[in-house]
């Protein structure tokens, strides 16, 4: 059986993308942080995916990545209201959420972890369409990635490559919703929210961009938002 | 003032890398791991040079790399007595000491550290010639991970780049020792063993390197080993 190390952060995103590895025939090792995010509801998320998946193990690491600061998303800062979609699609700074160097890190675990299981593949779920304007989220930085980990690992140097497969770098947030109705994912047990209150908030960028994922779908998220 | 974040582990290699940091003018952050290797006595070590360096910060992160296994430097697992240099130097084989995909982890947290810190440099203490074949340390990876760097980061996107420095890496251990002397690094404030005894083994891979390296300069290593 193949197997796929899968970022599981619990958000729709990386869900939909792991859904994708079990689609194509993987056996699901799935691997989450605790890296000093202000809300524990994504993780918790990332505990009931991995069981709907069928997760051969499931890995939550803590890292000490927030005592590095940088980031309204590790620190006590307010998380910052997003103007709307549209704001977010043309604005060309990289916004207070970006945690520096996060998929970076990210995946060089996931490596690690899929050179010690022996596995095929790392997915992770980033995407450069519908997105906040990350660096680590755009197609030639994940391609740069792959080409690190040919080099990298002891796989690598047998030429035996660790894919790193992105399967919705291309995908509007629209398409991403209607493929998690298609391989049945269960969107309730997702949390994109960069607040962590007991409904989702509605206006921050991430939950922006998932709403506008699902008015372009027209489906209902099945998530409770404060402005209901 | 220039800012330069310093992969400091307590060994050598990376001691003589940070001075050179220093001998080039930069401010020095540096950075150390506790990742669940065997013994804490280089994580001491660390704490000395970083003083000796006049450090402005030295970070050490709690990271959950040994919770991954796939090492013996990370597991209960006896570390391996190495046969001699020049076996070391011909074998084809990766050691059962390679930790995963551990330089590509640290590499991340010092790009990290960097973006936060706005800092011009990340210098890392890699040598590809009298070293143990890990595949992350030749120089094809580790100006591939320059690449990543530049696509990776804010500073990156801006143009303007965070330099991953490796100034021993096509050095002898003989060249590095007579470096660590000419810039008075304090080199009974490292530690090259992978065993954490009272004194060093002298027969690990590790000290087998460190051993010819002083050799060779003709000079005495001030480190206690069980054979004296």
């Amino acid at each position: 059986m193949k197997k796929a190390v899968c970022l599981l952060s619990g958000g729709m995103d990386s869900a939909v993308a792991a859904a994708i590895a079990k689609a194509e025939g993987y056996d699901i090792y799935a691997l989450s942080f605790d890296y000093g995010q202000r809300h524990k509801k994504e993780l918790e998320c990332s505990g009931e995916l991995a069981e709907w998946l069928g997760a051969k193990e499931h890995r939550i690491l803590s890292i000490g990545l927030g005592a590095l600061g940088g980031s309204a998303l590790t620190s006590g800062a307010k998380v910052p209201t997003a103007k709307g979609y549209d704001e977010i699609k043309s604005s060309k700074e990289i916004p207070a959420t970006y945690v520096p160097a996060r998929n970076t890190i990210f995946l060089s675990y996931a490596l690690a972890y899929a050179e010690v299981l022996d596995a095929q593949a790392v997915y992770i779920g980033a995407n450069c369409m519908d997105y906040s304007g990350y660096p680590d989220c755009r197609p030639e930085y994940l391609e740069k990635f792959q080409e690190l980990a040919d080099l990298a690992t002891r796989r690598g140097v047998a030429g035996e490559r660790i894919k790193i497969e992105a399967p919705l770098i291309r995908m509007s947030k629209e398409e991403i919703v209607k493929k998690a109705v298609e391989l049945k994912v269960p969107l309730e047990c997702t949390w994109s929210c960069y607040k962590g209150g007991a409904l989702a908030c509605g206006r921050c960028e991430s939950c922006v961009l998932r709403l506008k994922g699902f008015e372009g779908a027209g489906i209902r998220d099945p998530l409770g938002y404060e402005s209901d």
